[in-house]
């Protein structure tokens, strides 16, 4: 019964690092819809969104399953609440792919990001991808130090978003306001789903290995 | 032993109707701050934050004992399970009150608003206190009316969202992008707040009638 409860838990990880890897995949191609101006594939993430939404439904129901059937305790409880958080971040992170996906279609033909702020806008998308599939491997692998790794990359995040506004306060911005506000939710979207990558990683360590709310230095 | 897990529950809920009112007030605090230049009400939000952080952490540890101790099935276990996510909703409501501060703060002694578009923002604040305020009374009381109400807010703020951006695309905006940047961070964190304003009536009230991930016409 008890192991039978661990190889359920542990499926539910696994697919929550598939997810992960999902969105990670996603905002990938949000961001090379947006730099390049390919307005089909970012038809294609925003339609795409359904399926991440109802895996997580799936992966909730079955936790409450588990929650309702099994009545787990200690860890094995911790584990199955994870479970539910975590999909729930990973859902989110979806939504801000989508949200940059929408921002493309918007302004199609024209590109919602001038050329000029492009590398910066890819170095915060290839940080919030790198932060995805981290924390799609501590979901496979229990990995702490790898966990730990994400609050610096936080960090570097939000460098990169100070970076985006000093760029915006210029007093030489040459655009169109549009593109101060595309710009200005742009960087929010890859910022927040961030946020979300870490809280991924912490919920999961933290379900392992147990502590207080905040039990890690990350 | 039964009646004992009620009275919890409930006491629980009542405890989150009380934090769904405070962070109604800190939005309406922020806002005030925001359309006054009250700095110091600004920094009063923003240190108040962590008060309801707190609030977030003891109830769900409350629920979670509740979950390991007493192992609820079927409406308790739901009800158990909704104090979680919806303490993390209003949790999150009282984060974007605090962002709303802080604009304020980082802007002072000017305003993050150029005047002419002080009503809309009130409006957009109004629409969302308004919303967090029917959420707590739907915590209290379970009024389904009521919760579905909320569905029409949230159209309501969608609309004056698009309201903002339509002036923010008028070409002939005549303030700095600075402040075109702030309104639309202050824009979006309204809108965000609403978002989770409806997920908090939608939750409770699944809590207690059951059925489908999303089984509400709300």
């Amino acid at each position: 019964m008890r192991d039978a409860l661990q190889v359920q838990l542990t499926d539910l990880t696994d697919r929550l690092a598939v997810m992960a890897h999902d969105v990670a995949q996603a905002m990938r191609d949000a961001t090379t819809a947006c730099l390049e101006g390919r307005v089909r594939l970012a038809e294609r993430v925003i339609s795409g969104d359904a399926a991440i939404d109802a895996r997580r439904d799936e992966i909730e129901e079955q936790a409450v399953t588990i929650l309702a059937l099994q009545q787990p305790v200690a860890t094995d409880l911790r584990r199955a609440l994870a479970v539910i958080h975590v999909a729930d971040d990973i859902e989110r992170m979806g939504d801000l792919a989508r949200h940059v996906a929408k921002a493309v279609r918007r302004r199609h033909p024209a590109s919602p990001v001038p050329g000029e702020v492009h590398p910066l806008l890819e170095r915060m998308a290839d940080t919030a991808i790198t932060m995805a599939l981290k924390a799609s491997e501590v979901l496979r692998t229990g990995n702490v130090l790898l966990a730990a790794e994400l609050d610096g990359d936080d960090d570097e995040m939000d460098h990169l978003h100070r970076e985006v506004f000093a760029v915006l306060m210029d007093q030489s911005w040459p655009h169109e306001v549009t593109a101060a506000v595309d710009l200005t939710l742009l960087a929010r979207f890859y910022e927040r789903y961030a946020d979300h990558a870490v809280a991924v990683a912490k919920r999961t360590i933290y379900a392992v290995v147990g502590g207080g709310p905040d039990p890690l230095p990350i």
